[in-house]
């Protein structure tokens, strides 16, 4: 029943594991009705999963953000056995986790005593060791609500624009909200100017992404300061060095944002490339366990 | 696999009707995964499908929005044997109908060529003739994405709005954005003030209500001053009369909005009287080919 592509080998749903084509839903869940549901992504390398506490605890907080009530334990105790039903214990993959309010009659508001829908799969992904390619970006209008702080899949904003860049031939859509960078439709964004990092805070206009925690922690040690400000349009120009961070873009350098180029093709500045370094021996170090 | 609650007795899914239990979807689909559909909702009274036709060109559009490849005759077409096998003919009852981008490997640009998934239900509904209760409202801020006008599942925000305002016993939210009244939860606000009304311009904060342009369309008919332009939070204890309007809301009064009272409880101001009588007589005529 499902068309070619890339679907996983097998999907947990609700404490089974199931083979893709059987991973169904009821219409009447309110992911589908309400884009009421929030979502969790991480990668496994050969040192296990990076940061996944960091995820889970960004996945509880998250629900608990918006009253979903569900233990997140119920789904890292079925990740191995997800994991070895796929074949791919201890292999580079993309974990994706998907945990809605459940099934109900449709009505706007929260249903009481609804069970959860938990849903989770495992993809084949071999990340590169340091992202060597340089990727070009277009600023776009973000029209998002104001809690993008929540990971939640009422998403189509995020789709609309990560489309809209795809189709003009960049890599990822950069968000502008009233004259300031806020990040890209799927990544956050840096900004490197006389060895200082410029980013968005991390308030209600961005996801917080677990890479851009990373990276900020790997400046403390590595003494690079960061500014946690947002850069506004006009500044871009005037930057250094740009990169994108995200669970699967991992720090990929921006060589072009809009008509603004900070390296020749191919090449990735000093700044970025330290970060990136510094992020690839993080990689090789078990961090399932660490906070953030 | 239901749990109890209202569910249709049957719902039409990509082309079968099937029992409510049966109507699943994968967890591939996009509106699953990324809010990535557009949802429509009709009354049939017992002179018809209120308003149909405008109904189906503003899904048609919205679907064109967002570049979903669909036609939205297909479902005109399935709406009767829908009714039939619902027991509905004729009857009155609310009809949902959602139309996503289909089932794709998750990512976020737009896949090519998927086929979309159409869902659509109907449920008994019986509507009074004129809505005699008094609704209460309370503001809270408006912050949903900036283009309320397609009709998205993307609705967390909304979600959440309602739930609070219920949550705390008032009937519905009126959101506030930058100071200004956009639109409630679920439903258009008007206000009265000296025997004219105030609303929200249809831009891209609002969500263009078929039961909106029908108060619009009546006004004109019975001279009744429209300003279309939004109301200030500090206006609202200035105004007269307010209402709301919707789909299954028809035209229902606001008695109170936050701590202030427009009229006293179980009374109906003589505007907003006016235009429910009006709107109750086009509910006797047959306007499902109409347009708006």
């Amino acid at each position: 029943m499902l068309p070619k592509g890339n679907f996983p080998a097998r999907v947990y749903l609700n404490g089974e594991i199931l083979p893709p084509e059987r991973a169904n839903i009821s219409v009447f869940d309110r992911g589908f009705l309400f884009g009421d549901a929030i979502y969790e992504a991480m990668v496994q390398f050969q040192g296990g999963i990076f940061y996944k506490r960091a995820h889970w605890d960004r996945l509880q907080k998250n629900l608990e953000a918006i009253a979903v009530d569900f233990r997140v334990q119920d789904l890292d105790r079925a990740l191995q056995p997800l994991l070895k039903a796929s074949d791919l214990v201890q292999k580079d993959c993309f974990i994706y986790i998907q945990v809605s309010r459940g099934v109900a009659p449709r009505k706007h508001a929260f249903p009481v005593g609804t069970p959860p829908t938990a849903m989770m799969y495992a993809l084949p992904l071999a990340l590169p060791h340091i992202e060597l390619r340089s990727l070009a970006a277009v600023t776009l209008a973000d029209f998002r609500w104001h809690k993008c702080h929540i990971k939640s899949t009422s998403l189509l904003a995020n789709v609309m624009a990560n489309t809209s860049a795809l189709r003009d031939d960049f890599d990822e859509a950069v968000l502008v909200r009233e004259g300031l960078v806020t990040e890209g439709s799927h990544t956050n964004i840096f900004f490197v100017r006389e060895g200082s990092l410029y980013t968005h805070p991390a308030d209600h206009h961005i996801l917080n992404g677990i890479a851009r925690q990373i990276v900020l922690q790997l400046c403390r040690e590595l003494d690079i300061p960061v500014v946690e400000r947002a850069v506004a349009l006009t500044e871009i120009a005037g930057m250094q060095e740009a990169f994108l961070t995200g669970t699967s873009t991992q720090i990929a350098s921006l060589g072009q944002l809009d008509g603004h180029f900070y390296q020749r093709p191919g090449e990735i500045g000093p700044v970025t490339r330290r970060i990136q370094e510094a992020f690839a021996q993080r990689k090789a170090l078990d961090t399932s366990e660490l906070p953030l």
